[in-house]
């Protein structure tokens, strides 16, 4: 079985000859009815605009945050909530992904209990996307939820995890076992923190932001493209254009199935062998994005075998990859990596039904589908190939 | 602050004279839009009656229980869900609040994993309302949410916690202070399992049952105090009605407010010093039901203050809890119950705003009010008073 994706026609500028950057953030609505809310992409001014006023003199906002982040943009988070009338408190976690665990959740509880959170306090996320998701869940779950805001710092976090909801916890056996759909009040996104990243960092999240181009905007892939030295400079006009680009793509297939029930699952176009990557090597070895990088040049080329996905296609998506700094060649790391183990890394997947991962595929670069049963023998050739 | 509740006329059947149990369930449906269920209220027939059908083979289906219960049911359970299809996975906690922790929690997640459960698996929560909140929050949690049945086998979660999808477990500093609310498929009320209920529990789940007399249904409380003594005899056709009645009263104030914004607060008659009390005591001294019993004495000796609720209704309260056994004097245990102790455990509550607890008092029996501001020194005085 596998299901086409009708993608939406998206009003979008020039993007072949991104401009300067003029200075004004952009705003992306993320429709959802009662739950709808605003991402912001611009400079340090979208926080101020994002929070909310606090309901009352001695109402607590918690800046969830992680040591990388915290010594530099702690103090900037902290004043634009005291200017809103929060009472900030923050919490520093250590950096990675293995913070994202019940223990470290369990001491963010109890810091919640400690401050005696209520229902109208706030919760703020200033961190890359292990930061948003357990900040999320907190939020989700204490008191049966308190209200929340995104301030990603991470690209992952900007264009792909502070967007949607989704937030949750990995377990040993597996990544985002734990967690809840959970919409924030708003997601501040200021792009001035994208110089701060480090390089690795900041070239995986690229990744998911070539995914966008190649599940449905051939041209934004086209865009990619042409300005891959600007984005691997981090030139703030091609980015404020990519974020926006990105933010607006993950919002309408967000808005149209916000519980992952359909065309919400094409967002998951590489990340079947991704995840297994992270899993198989403990969710240390891999950067999020790389493993996703790998495993979209993995779905491509099974794609070609299933899909009709031209090859030339796939050294398209190989060539950029490259140009923007992403080792995307799972074979080269292949020592540890046996097919036995990354397979049942895949049926343990949360999309996976029984042991039968469904994978999303493409036509071409701009057209995918979703919901593909695979045969073994497919994923086993296309892993093992030399 | 106070705000007037306009509870709604209910149809209902001759509560002054409960006839025969004529052996056929009664559903009461909780209208939710898209998540809506139904409650069946009989006998053991229920649970096949609400179960789904698996969806595939090996679909499996997570059976949770405690030790009490899983003994005396776990395996009619699993007839149950072996003959829908499901292959049946038991997972038995320890009984009494102490499991609604973090650490049972964690296990869960654990043992979920390990039997790869996925979203279209199952949770049914066998058991009260300890196991009832925490599977419905592994529910809630796993994967994001994997569909759940509610098996209620106390008194209490018959008529409460097993209607209106509240979710969660306890943290060291109070009760409920993590979970969601999650809506389950189905509730199956099997009112066999009550004559297994040990007395004391049996006793504590009438508390919350007098409870939906006091806040709504004058008539109801009327027929409770008519039938007190078949009420303690657990006599089934008594019961099929008085707990059918409660799960319609429920039903229709979650209908109305499933997240807590308004009319539903009035089902925290009683909670706040009842909260309290279980806090204070460590959540193992009180039954959750005999702490709500002294806390509704608590808000009734309030109201006649502040709402001029007629002191001889408070007589009439006293004496229903006497004769169906809930001791509700919070005074004869009052060693070790100091004022401070008590009104530090109040401002921890979820209802609280800063400090300040909010009480649901009442005008009259079958009418209250929420949102109700107490001046500190009638809370104290009420609390201290000999």
């Amino acid at each position: 079985m596998s299901m086409s994706v009708d993608m939406p026609s998206l009003s979008v500028v020039s993007w072949n000859s991104p401009g300067e950057w003029n200075g004004m953030a952009s705003t992306v609505t993320v429709d959802l009815g009662e739950r709808s809310y605003d991402i912001l992409v611009g400079g340090d001014e979208c926080l101020l605009q994002s929070l909310p006023v606090a309901g009352g003199k001695k109402t607590r906002g918690l800046v969830v945050s992680d040591a990388n982040v915290d010594p530099l943009y702690g103090d900037w988070c902290e004043d634009a909530l005291s200017e809103r009338g929060w009472l900030c408190e923050r919490h520093v976690i250590d950096a990675g992904e293995p913070s994202k665990s019940l223990a470290t959740m369990s001491e963010l509880y109890d810091h919640a209990a400690e401050l005696e959170l209520e229902r109208r306090s706030l919760v703020v996320a200033l961190g890359g996307g292990v930061v948003g998701d357990l900040s999320g869940f907190l939020a989700a779950s204490y008191l049966r939820g308190v209200p929340f805001v995104q301030v990603p710092t991470s690209l992952l976090a900007m264009v792909d995890s502070s967007v949607g909801g989704k937030t949750g916890i990995n377990l040993p056996t597996g990544k985002n076992l734990v967690g809840a759909f959970y919409q924030p009040e708003a997601v501040a996104v200021n792009l001035d923190v994208l110089q701060t990243l480090p390089e690795r960092e900041y070239a995986a999240g690229i990744a998911e932001v070539i995914k966008y181009g190649v599940i449905c905007d051939a041209a934004f892939f086209g865009m990619l493209e042409s300005n891959a030295d600007r984005i691997v400079a981090r030139d703030r006009a091609v980015m404020a254009d990519v974020v926006a680009r990105c933010c607006e793509i993950k919002a309408d297939v967000v808005s149209r199935d916000e519980k992952e029930g359909g065309v919400r699952a094409t967002l998951n176009f590489g990340h079947t062998l991704g995840h297994a990557l992270e899993a198989v090597s403990g969710y240390g070895g891999w950067l999020h994005g790389e493993a996703v990088a790998a495993g979209m040049v993995y779905a491509a080329r099974i794609s070609e075998r299933e899909r009709g996905f031209p090859a030339a296609e796939t050294e398209r998506l190989v060539g950029l990859l490259h140009a923007v700094g992403l080792p995307c060649d799972w074979r080269a790391a292949r020592d540890g990596l046996e097919w036995p183990a990354i397979r049942g890394a895949m049926s343990r997947d949360k999309k996976t039904r029984g042991t039968i991962p469904r994978f999303v595929l493409a036509d071409r670069i701009g057209e995918s589908v979703f919901g593909c049963v695979v045969a073994e023998d497919v994923l086993s050739a296309v892993f093992t190939a030399a």
